[in-house]
């Protein structure tokens, strides 16, 4: 579908004009080439960092014209390779860094609206100033963008109280493939006039659109908060201990993480923490129980209960803010630790809950059936049933030496999660990393009809081209 | 777009052939054709009643390539006539009624598998025997079909805490304007692969395919309720009382319904009922608060606190589920008390919540100004901003005398909301009645890009025509 082609020098000059003095070319622009997990390198003519809403749709206006493909930019933070391109006419980035105010924040309303290249740390201490929460978390909220967040509808730790990104959007603003500009950035709760345009332009990576505002929902802050590490004797009793602590406190339970004993492992030698657990045991869990002020006996109660039951077998309770940010600290260095390790194949799946010991059970030995030496780790959102399952090489080794295995690895991580119901993506998103599997595992009919709503909004193939469908 | 045909003798019987021994046709039909406002009257050529998926992908491919027009039709509860047409040549409806299944109950994933005519009261009964929580809840729920309450994206008196019936859905089956099967019924809780189709047909109404199966959402029931109907001073204080409640209790503030007292007034006559409050009060609360096991001594301080600050003058608390149901009675009959008494015009619109108290004071004013004799009943869900604000004709005298008035109080009530950032239509979508208001209050740029979808999606035009679209 993309007939994209090389620009003239006098349409690059106009988006220079258009972009203002923000512009980034030459070695200028290298760290808008790479990505996280250096899969993947991209070319550009250069880097337009516009200030407005008005110069975002002109310069996308401009593109569609002149055929020049677009790539939107949040904080780089992704990792399936959706920021970047290396295929084709090399594009303009459009980085929405410097539209990067909080355009109101309405406590009383429960809503914020910022502008897209706004840091998801900085909305999140807006909304805090304010009395509210504003609950999207994950590892990378110092440097990723909400537009970023939004446009790969984010997960993260607290989801399963709270909901993706598309569930915390009230409204978008945002500027069609067209150049015209969507101005939704109502704060109503309820809004049933047309087709949910904000639902599909959030998670289509920049492939339908750019995000450049968002209204956002904000919610109170708890009043208590109860934090928890609990070593588990497998996965099949974390997911029974996590149904005990449903059963005793609803959705009180904003966050319940999986960790296995590896994540633990590659911490070690490059960052200082203490284990508030004994042992390293082979898999633990990290709950957070949130909510109004008499939450800590309840859950305290849920928690001696569960290993009166066995359900865990060794635990400690946070009971200072510095033991709480400790505790999590350790959680949101694992994909650090990943990194610093290098994984031969990383994977970002989703399963029925009531399915994924039984995936565990049968993925291991599938895995070691391929190499025996392979490493296995496994962390994750267990009470979303998604967790990140990569394979790694032997202590000592490096991944580039099993590169002929990542296919194998893959397939076969992959293949076992479509056999069970599940999501080969549960929260990274497509990129150029898996456009591949979408066309393997995704349904045929859901195809056509992105393929048919992509040409209908985007005749010309320039939004991020090469992101999600090829 | 339209470019449907007069079908052929030969067309239909292929029609009749496919959907088996369900059609209904002739004087069987009429119900159909019938809205529960009166203000439509359809035409068909029959109605097909199949038992499958299959079977109505069939039907759907059949009337693609005959260019034959297809209702899809629910429990025909609508209040804005989506389910029928009247113009252009006759189409068929597609009743799903018999398409009656619940496939599964899975409360350890809090999920279960409703084909699309199944009624709404039958899903809520279906969880609650499982021990779980289907939020869904409104006024016609013992006939309405859960297709119709996705197609619509319904909402209802528990929106506040659990959402519309979008954010209750994990996963649709649908058939698409080609005849296609989308296959989307997964549980999971987190999919990132491509474009959100679920989001897209979930509030269509009809116009982009037909919801054939959904995978809902079940929560853990609340272990207490507590049900209480506040008299209030003003809808402004009404709002400072919910916030009051909610700063309190958190999101465990279920419903919080305004009524004023002409609703009530028009209970009276057909209806028994004891009113909990004496003497009527010009406006007064319906709220409920759902939770754990100790919420009921916080909410009876939580109301407290409110009478001491005199955010309710008089108030009742349900202390029986015989009088939870007896207050739910009054707030669930208001609308047939409404249609008993028939409206010159309804409106069913939405409003930052801030912003209500306001509307109100504007809103009754310029209504009056229209005819001072003019009645106003007002009621609705006043945690979600939304209200169902409708204007009566005096009393003794019927709405038809008024047909004159009811363009003129329409635009009165929809520039204002417009005027003031809010919905005209909060909950009960587009359908027939409001095409020309979503030209003229929506936004060009999501009309347009609506416009784009419809065409790719149904390029013949012949889902649901007529309906949001024209």
């Amino acid at each position: 579908m993309t007939v994209l082609a090389d620009p003239t020098p006098d349409a690059l000059d106009a988006l220079r004009r258009i972009a203002g003095g923000g512009v980034r070319e030459g070695d200028d622009m290298a760290a808008y080439l790479a990505e996280p997990r250096d899969l993947f390198q991209g070319h550009a003519q250069f880097v337009l960092r516009p200030d407005t809403t008005e110069q975002v749709a002109e310069i996308v206006r401009h593109c569609a014209n002149h055929r020049i493909g677009i790539i939107p930019y949040g904080g780089g933070t992704g990792l399936v390779g959706g920021q970047l391109t290396s295929d084709g006419p090399a594009p303009v980035i459009l980085s929405l860094e410097r539209m990067n105010r909080i355009r109101a924040v309405i406590p009383e309303e429960g809503a914020l609206i910022a502008e897209a290249g706004v840091i998801l740390q900085d909305i999140q201490q807006a909304a805090d100033e304010a009395g509210r929460l504003f609950p999207l978390s994950l590892a990378a909220q110092g440097s990723c963008r909400i537009g970023g967040n939004l446009a790969t509808n984010a997960g993260g730790v607290q989801v399963l109280r709270y909901g993706n990104a598309r569930d915390l959007c009230l409204g978008i603003e945002a500027v069609l493939p067209n150049g015209e500009i969507l101005r939704g950035l109502k704060t109503l709760r309820k809004d049933n006039t047309g087709y949910d345009l904000r639902h599909l332009l959030i998670g289509a990576e920049g492939t339908l659109g750019v995000i450049t505002a968002a209204a956002l929902k904000l919610f109170p802050k708890p009043a208590a908060t109860v934090t928890a590490m609990l070593a588990v004797p497998s996965p099949a009793v974390a997911i029974r201990l996590l149904r005990h602590l449903q059963d005793r406190l609803g959705d009180n339970v904003t966050a319940f993480e999986l960790i296995k004993d590896q994540g633990i492992r590659f911490l070690e030698g490059w960052m200082e923490f203490t284990d508030p657990l004994g042992d390293n045991p082979p898999w633990r869990v990290l709950t957070e129980i949130t909510g109004a002020g008499d939450l800590e006996d309840r859950a305290e109660a849920a928690m001696a209960e569960a290993f009166e039951a066995e359900l865990a077998t060794d635990g400690a309770l946070a009971s200072s803010e510095a033991q709480r940010a400790a505790m999590w600290n350790i959680r949101e260095h694992l994909p650090e630790g990943n990194r610093r390790t290098g994984s031969i194949s990383s994977h970002d799946i989703s399963l029925p809950i009531g399915r994924v010991a039984g995936f565990l059970d049968t993925a291991a030995p599938r895995v070691h059936a391929i190499d025996q030496s392979l490493r296995i780790n496994c962390f994750g959102h267990l009470g979303d049933g998604n967790l990140h399952f990569n394979v790694f090489p032997p202590e000592g080794r490096r991944h580039r030496d099993y590169d002929n295995l990542r296919a194998e690895v893959k397939g076969t991580i992959h293949d076992l999660v479509d056999e069970m119901g599940g999501s080969v993506s549960a929260e990274h998103g497509i990129g150029r990393l898996k456009t591949g599997d979408l066309v393997k595992y995704g349904d045929p009919a859901k195809l056509a009809a992105m393929r048919a709503i992509k040409a209908a909004l985007d005749p010309h193939g320039i939004m991020n081209p090469g992101a999600v469908l090829t």
